[in-house]
């Protein structure tokens, strides 16, 4: 973490999802830590993907309950993409009906706010003016509405950091495409078209992959830790640590790290890219103009080489665990 | 090349253009040591995309003159892409607006065939079945129109290899699609769409860019060779050498190595494949499921890894230079 | 007008244009006489479209300034499209850069409600639930976010009546499509998408250009009124009437006369419809299923004959004449 | 027919279809008639369509072997449209999987010509330079493909009369495209591209359904002749009089009637016209700009009436009756 702390307002915005889990814990490490760190969590706002928003709005309000968190707003968001209805892609889900696995676990008491996500985004931009982190872990339908809602706030975002797309044409849900910009195209294509002013960090699947942990990180190392995070993310997680027994990956923590350790973040390289909207076969795919073929200056900034040692030191840490030293 | 010669029956279907030039000169060499090398040269067919096909086939006439190969059949095929008549993309053109860099050379005496070259892709593959090796260096225009007029002979050909399309999505020409692909998707993805049975074998842009020389091999070790080939070069190129100092890359040139020599191609892949043809940003773009995504089996193989000191030696030998031992 | 009146609460959608200016008073002098119509305007709701919002909204409130309506709440809405940012199609614009034929009108003081029109769209759905007219006058963009971001307000609405989309492909701003659509296809084809439940009616530009007026019924019948509202109107149209001497429409009042009242509409269609998002030549365009091809149910209801003589008998009504007994 | 006969040499592009043998026996019929008509057959060609273009071409066969036109050379094209495999779009196929109603018909001998019909239209066109009326039944991929081969031929074409598209977006396919159209949209595409210089006249979807005739028409006046012809096509559309008893339209013959009897096309309009390939709802639609909104110059030419008595006497003749007067 930073060793001398800068304030940092932080939004989350989040699917959740397993991995939307780990990563709002290592948000929320970092927020009770803020006195070192100067990260302050302003708020989660969840949207469908991983599962329809009613049951991601759960599994959020349930991930900071594991931690005692239970002042922290949630904000329910979009029940639908842009363009179409809120559908699995496959049966089963990959991450259960629920998002979490569908593990059954104990009923929670719901605790959402009233307002809604896509305004909770405009009115937060505008309190934290020049200063809020919008961290993006999901399809990106809440911050597209909020900046057609309101141009201006593309202007006051400080930063939005996006765990998306990719860089090499590398999909994970089609031939071409990524789960997050693949399942909300026009979404994903109004958040890339909002710099010029609003400045976007994205980590592309590509890079995600060299960030995969080994089988027994994840059930040696983390397990042994039998916090309540880990006896959360055991059970949320037992099927697909079950069907995959090589290797182990959280992309949506990788982000969260990246965004809130300057540690993280290896390389980066400023980009020019729009996002396929029409095509067949790559329909969500992120278009990185890598040969400088248009002659446009960069809209975005590739996170392009992650330090892995360090993010999984934050992730025993936000685990419960003890910090490193990075 | 190969130790003990098994014959290969070649044609060779161009846009040349200088890199064009390279390659056929390559192919000329193996096919003059046939005792050796197996090669035959059946025929050379033209379409358009450097340049327009008067200018390629004069450039092909005029390649073939300067190694004294005069009576290597060529045929003149495709003036305009399947959708769109041809034009150049840029003004000036990457390679002149003839193809040779505009150089001002001797008029030759034109000597092409009647025979249309899609008539003569179809009758070659008959005569040829089963052991017809197409080497396609510019738009597929000529095989796709072959392919559509006689699907059959899909079943005929030996095997296509390719130059053109990419596979991370690096593009040459916008920013997700190589030129040969870009300007005739529809022909790319007929051609591409035919194995089974036909097999393809393709060398994406990304790893041509791997089998880049420096200037200096270019303009002292291939310069100082004064053969004719090395003296039509230096005027066909001279303008782009002049621009670019820094290194030297003829693609269509490592494609025929690739196609030549056993020794060239280190490593391949098969993969599965389809050619965008409706993106606004992706279109011509080589969509490989490299993630395997669709369950869909390999339908093409790519080069993922060339041995360029090989190619060199090639391009030397081809040159007038002695034969590496390689 | 209804012989029995049943009240009916309608929300005016518009991006006025003179056009617009036309509905908006024939919706007030039948909001005026309430107590025979029924009819209660609850408010309007602004977008861009034939000029920027900003313009729109004055152009709304000088609407009503000139027939002293200043109580009616004004929301303003989107400022641009749900893909792309509000410019003009053409220039000059047909209806001028601000939409009312830069006209030199003196300033008005400003009187827009705070609430953003999407969130006005939501909360009046919610308090009018089952009893909610909306009359969409231009683009849909406030009604397509206000869908999207609550879904639940298609089965509160209890019609939408359009003015937009064609039926036989013909186009008024591209060979295929109308305005309206043209400009923001995704929030048409939301619109169209949204029944079931929500009934849409549509007036489709061929069916617009049935009631075509004489030059002689705008500039001699309309203009002898002399009103405040023909004052208006001779400032805003100034320019377009003296170009086109031959015909005048104005599609909204077409359709605002359709919405309230019953002797208007005299043949209707079922249709099941969707929007083209992606076509090159047809973006924009509404598809009606007229041969039933698709086999699915209807999804809107086409406008299909109107009459016009009551349809003018209104706008002689609205600009401040008798009204006539239809 | 003509008063003075002119000389007309044509060539018949088709996919037969039974809607296409009534077309054919009506040329036959103007053929044999040539010192009174002027017209002669010079060739026709087969396409896939309404069935594989071996089914096609043995159908053409039968229809010529039927009224003893055993001379009239038959060129077999192409079996596959520009970028898909030929397949039946609906099981079972509305003209039976062999496009001739699958009717048992009895073995007759082939009597294919052995040039392709690409390459015959090819040479035609060059033979008959200027003079050359091509009629298109089916779907235009021969003509495409001719087309791209030799672009030189659009200029000596005298004229192309096409049965395709549409020009109010009615679909009879899909909810917008027309099937000749629809199974080939790029060569359809093409073809209307083609003008200048080729002339190209189209018969749109909704001009054939104006010349709908009555069941008893089909079935009474035709039927009681008796003829070759009648016996032929009684046993070819069984199946489909016997489905539909309110009318009956074989919207080739129609279309032949318009390219051979000056007396049939009532109503022409100067078109500006392009097809729809990439839509998602309108892919191979023939999109008319009727209302001047691109500013394009006139391509193509629609038939907007027909003198339906005028072609239901040129049927009757046809079918072996009398010529009436017209
Ligand atoms: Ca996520
Ligand atoms: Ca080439
Ligand atoms: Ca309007
Ligand atoms: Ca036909």
């Amino acid at each position: 973490m930073n060793q001398e702390p800068v304030e940092k307002f932080i939004l989350i915005d989040t699917d959740a999802g397993g991995d939307d889990a780990w990563a709002i814990f290592i948000a929320v490490a970092a927020h009770r830590a803020s006195s070192s760190t100067g990260i302050n969590i302003v708020g989660l706002t969840t949207t469908c993907g991983n599962a329809s928003v009613e049951n991601v709005s759960e599994n959020v309000t349930r991930t900071l309950l594991t931690v005692d968190e239970n002042t922290l707003p949630i904000y329910k968001g979009m029940s639908e993409y842009m363009m179409i209805p809120f559908k699995h892609l496959e049966e089963p889900p990959y991450n259960g009906d629920d998002g979490f696995g569908d593990a059954s676990l104990p009923d929670i008491p719901p605790r959402l706010e009233a307002e809604h996500a896509v305004a909770a985004i405009i009115r937060l931009a505008e309190e934290y003016k020049g200063k809020l982190t919008i961290i993006a872990l999901g399809p990106l339908t809440n911050l597209a509405m909020a900046i057609k809602l309101k141009p201006e706030i593309k202007g006051y975002i400080k930063e939005v950091f996006i765990l998306g797309g990719n860089m090499d044409g590398l999909g994970n849900t089609t031939s071409a495409a990524e789960f997050n910009f693949f399942v909300d195209p026009e979404a994903a294509a109004i958040v890339v078209n909002s710099y010029p002013p609003c400045p976007l960090i994205i980590l592309p699947w590509e890079i995600c992959l060299t960030a995969t942990s080994t089988y027994a990180f994840r059930t040696e190392t983390l397990r042994s830790l039998n916090t309540p995070q880990i006896q959360l993310m055991d059970a949320v997680e037992a099927k697909n640590l079950d069907k995959n027994r090589e290797s182990w990956l959280p992309p949506d923590a990788v982000l969260m790290a990246c965004a809130l350790d300057n540690a993280i973040i290896l390389e980066r390289q400023d980009q020019f890219a729009g996002v396929e909207v029409n095509g067949t076969l790559t329909r969500g795919m992120l278009v990185v103009d890598k040969a400088r073929q248009t002659g446009n200056p960069p809209n975005i900034q590739l996170i392009t080489k992650v330090n892995v040692t360090e993010y999984e030191g934050l992730l025993i840490w936000a685990a419960g665990g003890a910090k490193s030293s990075g």
